[in-house]
Order: C-alpha cells, then sequence, then structure tokens
C-alpha cells in the first residue's frame, strides 16, 4: 500500500469535483489498487499556495475552509510542491490555446520535482507534448492528458493501451458541447447569445466563452489528438478554423427540419491519404443518419479511421463534472499502477 | 526482442486473416513493441495437427500448403502444443454456446503448456472465465478475449486498462450482426430467408445461422459481458431470449419508416439498480433519435452506463475479418508487453 501526496493547482470546478470524487472512491482505490492518498497542497490564484504536509481535510477544502500550514506560504510551484512532497500534481487552471502557459510550466516542474503530472488543460499537450513526454520519460514520471479532450472518454489510453500497432488514418469529432448547446438554442427559436448564456449555466463553457464559440477550443483539441495519435506535430496555426458566430439562424433551423443539424465538427486527415497532416473545425451540416445527430447537450464523440477497422466510434453522453474528474483520477491510477509494476525506476 | 512462437488452432476465415495481418504487421510489431513471431503450429479438423519448429511460411500456409515437419504429427492439442513450443494460442474454433467446448479444454492446455492462451471464441469465457482467469494467474500467462464480442472493439481492454475504479451499472448493446443484416433486408422487401443467405454471403453468421437468428451468440456475449465486466457470473439460461425469426415484415417496414427500426437489442442491469443481475436478448423497435438506429450492416455498438459517466457508447463500423483478427493480435502484443515488463514471473 503506498500513501500518495497530491497537489492539486488549479481549484474551480474541475479541481473540487475531482477533491469530491477522490473521496467517493477511495475504498476502491485502497482495496483495488492498493493506493491510498492525502491532499498536501491546494493552489489557485484566491487562494495562493496552500500546504498542508499531513493533509487536507476534504469536507473542509470542499467547504472553503483552506488554511495553509506551512508559513509563511511557499511562493511559486517549484517551493510549493516541495513543500507538499508532492508525488502527484493535478493541473486544472484554465486554458490559453496560444501559449498553453502557465500549464506547461507548470508539468515541467512537477515532473522535475519528481511527481507524474496530470493534467486537464489540452493547452499543454499541444505546446509542450514532445518536451513534456521526453522529461517525463528523463525522469521516469508520468505525464497524462485524458481529460484534456472529451472529459473522461478513454482516447489517449484506448490507444496506448487496447490499440497498439494500429494506425489511424483520420478522424471527425464533436469535440466542443458550448457551441452544440448554442446550435440546439437556436433551433429552438432563441438566438446566439442566448445560447452561450444557457452553456455558461451548465457550466461547460471555458473561462472565455469566446474560445468555444469562435472554435479555438475544438481547434486546441484536434492538435492535441492528432499530435499525440496521429504522431506528428499538428500546430494550431495549421487548422482551418471557423466557428459558429456567424450561422444564420433560419438555416440553422431548417438543417434541424431536414434532420441534418449543424454541428461544430473538427476533422484531421492527411492529404491524399499519406500527406500532410490537415486539421479542420468548421460548422458542417451532417449528413442523414449521421449518428453524431443524435448527440446533444454536452455529449461528445470522435469516429477514428483506423487501418484495421474502417470507423471506430467513442461517445460521452451528458458527461458531467465528475466524468471530468472521472478523466484525472483514472489517469492518477494508471500512474500508480505504473509505480507498482516498477515503471520508471 | 523476443520471437514468440505462435500456434492457431482454427484455421478458418478468422486464423487464416489472423495470419494475413501478422505479416503486415510485422514490422510494426518488431520496432513498435519488440516482438517477432513465427507460426509453429497450425491446426484444424481438416488439416490435423501440423507443427513446423522452425515456422510455416505464411504465404504457402495461406495458399493451403500446410505440410507438418514433425512426423508422426502429435495427436491432440497437448502434444501439438508441446512440439510446436508454443508461446501464444489463438484459439477460433467454432461456438458451442451450451458448454464452451472444445474452447475451454484448448485454453486450459495452452495455459497448462505455459502458453498465453487468446481467443476468439466466447464460449470460453461464458463457461470458462473463472477457471480459466485463476489458472492463468497461477501460470503467469495471459487469458484474453478481445475478439470475442464486438471483433477489435477494445471492450475488454478499455475496461482493463482506462476504467479503472469505475462501475458499470448497465449496457444496452447491438452485438449480432447478422440479425441487423436480416431485418435490414426484410425492410427492403425481402424475407428472412433471403436475409439469413444475404449475412451467410458477408461471411458473417456463425457456422449454424440458427446461433444467430435465435439469439444465441448476442446471449453468450451479454453473458461474458456482464460476467468480466460487472464481475458476477451470468449463466446463458438466465438471459431472457428471443431471436428474429418470428418478426413481423410489416411491422418490421413500418418501423423503419418511422425511423425507429428494429434491431436485436443486448442488454444487462441490476434489478433495482443493485440487485440481482439481468440480461436479455430481444427485437425491439429503437427510440426515436438513437444512434444504434444509423448503424447498419455488420456495425457493431455497446452503450454503457457508469457511475462516473451517464453514457459510454463504443461503435465498431463495418468492421471486417481483419477487424476480428486485430483483436487477436492486439491480446497478443498486450501480453508480450506484459511479459516484457516482467508480470508472472
Amino acid at each position: 500500500m503506498k500513501t500518495y501526496n497530491l497537489c492539486l493547482l488549479g481549484f474551480g470546478n474541475v479541481g473540487r469535483a475531482l477533491a469530491r470524487l477522490l473521496a467517493v472512491k477511495s475504498e476502491e482505490m485502497r482495496v483495488g489498487f492498493g493506493v491510498e492518498w492525502k491532499i498536501t497542497g491546494v493552489a489557485s490564484r484566491r487562494l495562493g499556495w496552500a500546504v498542508a504536509p499531513e493533509g487536507f481535510d476534504v469536507e473542509k477544502l470542499l467547504a472553503g475552509e483552506v488554511e495553509s500550514r506551512v508559513s509563511p506560504a511557499p511562493q511559486g510551484v517549484r517551493a510549493w510542491l516541495a513543500a507538499a512532497g508532492a508525488d502527484v500534481m493535478f493541473e486544472t487552471t484554465s486554458l490559453e490555446p496560444h501559449t498553453g502557459q502557465p500549464a506547461v510550466g507548470h508539468v515541467r516542474a512537477a515532473l522535475e520535482a519528481g511527481a507524474h503530472a496530470v493534467t486537464a488543460n489540452k493547452g499543454a499537450v499541444v505546446h509542450g507534448y514532445e518536451e513534456l513526454s521526453q522529461l517525463a520519460r528523463a525522469r521516469g514520471r508520468k505525464f497524462l492528458f485524458e481529460a484534456t479532450v472529451a472529459d473522461c472518454l478513454p482516447v489517449f489510453s484506448m490507444f496506448r493501451e487496447s490499440l497498439p500497432a494500429a494506425r489511424l488514418l483520420s478522424f471527425r469529432a464533436v469535440l466542443n458541447s458550448t457551441t452544440t448547446v448554442i446550435i440546439e438554442e437556436i433551433e429552438r427559436g432563441r438566438n446566439f447569445q442566448e445560447g452561450v448564456e444557457r452553456a455558461q449555466l451548465m457550466g461547460i463553457t471555458e473561462t472565455d466563452p469566446s474560445y468555444d464559440v469562435d472554435g479555438w477550443d475544438a481547434a486546441v483539441k484536434v492538435c492535441a489528438l492528432a499530435t499525440v495519435l496521429m504522431r506528428e506535430p499538428l500546430k494550431l496555426g495549421e487548422v482551418e478554423r471557423e466557428g459558429v458566430r456567424h450561422l444564420d439562424a433560419m438555416r440553422v433551423r431548417a438543417a434541424r427540419e431536414e434532420g441534418r443539424p449543424y454541428r461544430l465538427v473538427s476533422r484531421a486527415w492527411r492529404d491524399g491519404g499519406g500527406g500532410k497532416l490537415r486539421g479542420s473545425v468548421r460548422p458542417e451540416q451532417l449528413e442523414q443518419g449521421d449518428p453524431f445527430a443524435a448527440l446533444g447537450g454536452s455529449s461528445l464523440a470522435i469516429r477514428f479511421a483506423l487501418d484495421v477497422l474502417p470507423g471506430l466510434t467513442i461517445a460521452a453522453h451528458e458527461p458531467n463534472l465528475q466524468s471530468t474528474a472521472y478523466g484525472l483520477l483514472a489517469d492518477f491510477i494508471n500512474a500508480a499502477r505504473g509505480d507498482e509494476r516498477g515503471e520508471g525506476r
């Protein structure tokens, strides 16, 4: 039985859902995987760099009573990780699509401090995948990011563990739920702004909803998926990107009545099958009978074309905050299983 | 680099597709996973127990030139495995739903001979899961069966590797493609028998198509999924089972016109959420907008309800023989990765 010191960098909706899920699942983790844990560090803009070497009380954390037991509180991520004796850092700060900062720096600091780094921040994957993966290998730690693209849909781990020696040829996906909700609201006779507000009420938008609306969130996800699964870096600037801001409401409603609704569709493929890697994000009217048409609300789906299977679809129906938190938790358990197997020693 | 001696028990469509795929993927397996292989044993009713300690020529095998280099040829599975120095046995004999034999016996023999056992035969899972898994653990070998339920859809490995500490509450699935093809043919104005013939032409039926038509194939898959993923044995006799033989053609056509087609739907759930484990296989008219309605031909899909995610769907679109073979190949690579990590020593 190993006890892991966990550090939560970012303590918004996702960080809090993770703390709650850790508490719910602690018995299953202990019995099923020989893993115990305590939260020894919590950091956010509001809380500063709080540390409790003997572990925070989760109930109090969730009630907002975060009192650092180390004084003066450490300043900066490296001092914080050291004071908290971090074994695993969970990074859940909000997306900055163009640089991936400060997430990339946080993950680097965690790996250099000898901790596993688990992130929900896709910027860290797009802007740091190569560097951070190499660093993780060099330090014998894990850099994991299952929750970045589709909440807890096991995309990266599915390819890593379940689809060895299969080649990903292309994919087509609905990767942004805010735009689905906006389109659905327009279909129901409301306007664009009401759609944005509904998505915000559901708690599914990025901190800055224009990242969703203008296709940045989806484009970053395309880059993350392509870079990792098609094994070639795809840069944000290389993704053709068109958001949903200028969708014509009449056309959106007519499309729904035809049974061929609009969705913000993300794609990656190679020119001529084996050539240059390409990506696109744009509103597309789905074909008649497309299974994506049945997915509404916060649901996400990806259809992969593989050399060994014409189509493999994986979809999350109405994932919630607990689902995103579970993506992080699964990464943590997988890192612990690696430790158990002696990987990285 | 380790060279594996592979033994193919059953050399019908799936066994041959596996031999072909092994040849296609040999470079990727060598470079990506440090795995080399030769086929040292091939057995079928027609071929007997053929052995070539230095490896068969795959091209000749596929051309039907199978000449045992050991004479007299061994009689029976144990002598054959020993003569072939089996490291991995692939079991692809045809389904016998009520006893799982002779597949259970073959897998047992392989594990006792110190080989990994990879099977496409769901009978071995339903009738032997507990015994064979324990035997595999005791011998430090793997008993893997990804291809049994949905060709190469990574169902078992997804739960094992990607969804740790997630609880499966229930599932609903289209697990038999022969019945989908029959229903589609009836929708197009043909009759039941023409539907069966079309499925046979596609090469997707069980050796005895009544196993498909009367729901046995689907029921065995429900048992396999429930037993492994819901961690409680579900027996074939406990699954309510109704096939497609008596579907009314007029109703089938009317249902399609409504956009709510019939499918042979498989389910497992617990009474009252946490009570007795139950299963059913029966023709059901799908709800309006059900993504399953968009899946035709040989496509298969499963929708899981998890404690951490309301719905997770995984679907294979038009899988082919290569896809089934890939399910076996992925199991082999995963067994080899376990060896590489020193599991079972």
